[in-house]
């Protein structure tokens, strides 16, 4: 289905008069055109404005004009020059020449600034506002053959460049030296920046923040890192756990443990399934391996960001659909000492899961570096 | 002044009985600790509660609390588990306990999500919610010697990135292989991540996104970037300007002009200095020396973002004040076929400006490469 029809669609479903994105991420996704300075200057907003009686139209700063005119899919370009202000009145006038200003509006109030949306609310007194978080979310979560391209292309190069980083591992480095190896791969691989890095060795690596220290890591430690950039817009996120030298038995036997739990949580990623069914299964996993299970969730959407809906958390009654794509996670931490991390990015496909985050095969034990 | 009584005194000018600094950048500046996480999970905000009464609060997500308890300057920590409603209950639970709940509190309402303000709103019908982006931003952008020290560092290792990059530079280049040599260079010099990057040869580098292409740049064109990355949260930004081969006359001159206002620009950043006067200046300067100038600004704070408060721009009526820090940049157009662009990074002192970007002595001609 097109995207007009989906937006059409749900607009009907809603009874929504018309659509205002103005989301960072949503008005990417809508008008097609990603422009980075946006997240800098987060007082130029552009606004997608979807009647849900015709064609859409783009409101962006004035500086944006050549750069729009030529990437947007949206031919109706409105522009304005200063900041929230001026975008809300040329919004604003845009909504009253489609003739919407007094209708049912949706807005992604979930994306939006609070100056942002007391302003909206104050130009538009008449205007019945409903949050639209949820149902952009929806439609941003299934995605369309380029999108799921272009998710690939980062995925793959995240694991390149994460694999060529243990390649390379020398007894001696430091997790700073881990971390910049890690980074720099990545932009050789093509990131325009790093998203996130998570890494430590040890109990180091336990910590929720877990930033690369200039420490030397050890003989038997677990490395655990998760990591991810930023390619033409859209995210990568995938984890690793490997250790130094020879492992331990427990240590071989509990990364054994988390990778079949993944196998086995990847395969149950199908259309239909509900969500906080998947975190169950998983918990059901982890108590037949007598492991306690502590995660608050075992993944989530990926795209325009990196924790996009739908989050895979206990008792979500969301259900997957075709064409989405999820970062698939497991987490096992043991006795605060070692945390194993493994995390892929899976395409949900009609046919069953597709892997779309391996380029080598995974291992089924646990990768020994140094 | 200590930090404490910076905000104590101005808690009292503005007559309020407590400050809630919920941005990203002003929780990170009042507690001392920095977690670049929340910047990719938003919904769970770190809080501070500052009570004109007494010592400040810290609110957040119950994951960092290991973290925080090492890392924040605040000992009272309060923890919540969920997203922005949990937060903002805590919050509101916080504000009783410390009797203000019903008073007038400041807000940093321009960093906040609506969602965060519309929840606090709700549950705090009792309290005056006034705006304090503006004053946070002002005491903000007067740094410490700590800060001063990290952004020092910040720019000096991103002027070596730049200038490393251009001394390697061979004839054969894409914009995307200076991109991706300014990438890696400055990850080698300790970026965590980069900010951004504007970039582009002859004309496509006049364009105000400008993102490095798969082009081969080509003799006697104008090479001009504008590029930060963040160094333990603190940010850089300085802009270069370089040519390909010999300059031709007219591109020598330009680029002479363009350095010497830069350095009559930053000669005038002295406290005391009125904002909308410098831009005056700098348009006296521009027209003097027979050009149009454009530039809607010509510099502005950095710190724990890239723009920060005060935006060097036409017609503002801030003062400048003693530790400052700034960019100060000076664009040239030419003929929408070239962009001139030097930025540098510049302490505001009582004994005059320090320019803290330079790693060596800017060149007085353009810099040839290639």
């Amino acid at each position: 289905m097109r995207l007009s029809e989906r937006i059409e669609r749900a607009l009907a479903l809603a009874r929504l008069d018309g659509l205002i994105a103005a989301s960072i991420e949503n008005a990417i996704w809508l008008s097609g055109a990603y422009n980075p300075i946006r997240r800098m200057i987060t007082e130029r907003p552009a606004i997608v404005l979807w009647p849900a009686n015709g064609p859409p139209t783009l409101i962006a700063a004035s500086v944006e004009e050549a750069f729009l005119r030529e990437r947007s899919s949206i031919p109706d370009l409105r522009l304005y020059k200063g900041t929230i202000e001026a975008a809300v009145s040329t919004l604003s006038d845009a909504l009253r020449t489609r003739g919407v200003a007094s209708g049912r509006l949706g807005l992604d109030v979930g994306g939006v600034s609070a100056p942002f949306y007391l302003e909206l609310r104050r130009r538009l007194p008449e205007a019945e506002i409903v949050d639209a978080t949820d149902l952009l979310n929806r439609l941003r979560a299934v995605k369309n053959e380029q999108e799921i391209a272009l998710l690939r292309r980062a995925a793959l190069a995240t694991d390149r460049a994460e694999w060529s980083t243990l390649d390379a591992f020398q007894l001696g480095w430091t997790e700073l030296d881990v971390g910049t190896r890690l980074r720099q791969a990545l932009i050789a691989e093509g990131a325009e920046t790093i998203a996130h890095l998570l890494l430590g060795g040890g109990a180091r690596g336990v910590a929720a923040h877990a930033e690369p220290q200039d420490i030397t890591l050890q003989q038997g430690e677990v490395l655990r890192f998760d990591f991810g950039g930023v390619f033409r817009g859209w995210y990568s996120d995938i984890a690793k756990t490997a250790v130094l030298g020879s492992p331990s038995p427990r240590q071989r036997e509990l990364y054994r443990v988390v990778q079949q739990v993944l196998d086995r949580h990847i395969a149950r990623l199908r259309p239909g399934v509900v969500v906080g069914e998947l975190h169950k299964s998983v918990a059901h996993d982890f108590a037949q391996a007598g492991l306690e299970f502590r995660a608050p969730h075992v993944g989530h959407g990926i795209g325009l960001s990196v924790h996009e809906w739908p989050i895979l958390h206990e008792g979500s009654s969301a259900s997957l659909e075709a064409d989405m794509v999820l970062c698939a996670e497991i987490i096992h931490v043991e006795a605060d000492r070692e945390r194993y991390h493994l995390e892929e990015v899976v395409w949900v496909r009609d046919s069953g899961p597709e892997v779309v985050s391996r380029s080598r095969v995974a291992p089924a034990e646990i990768p020994m570096i140094g």
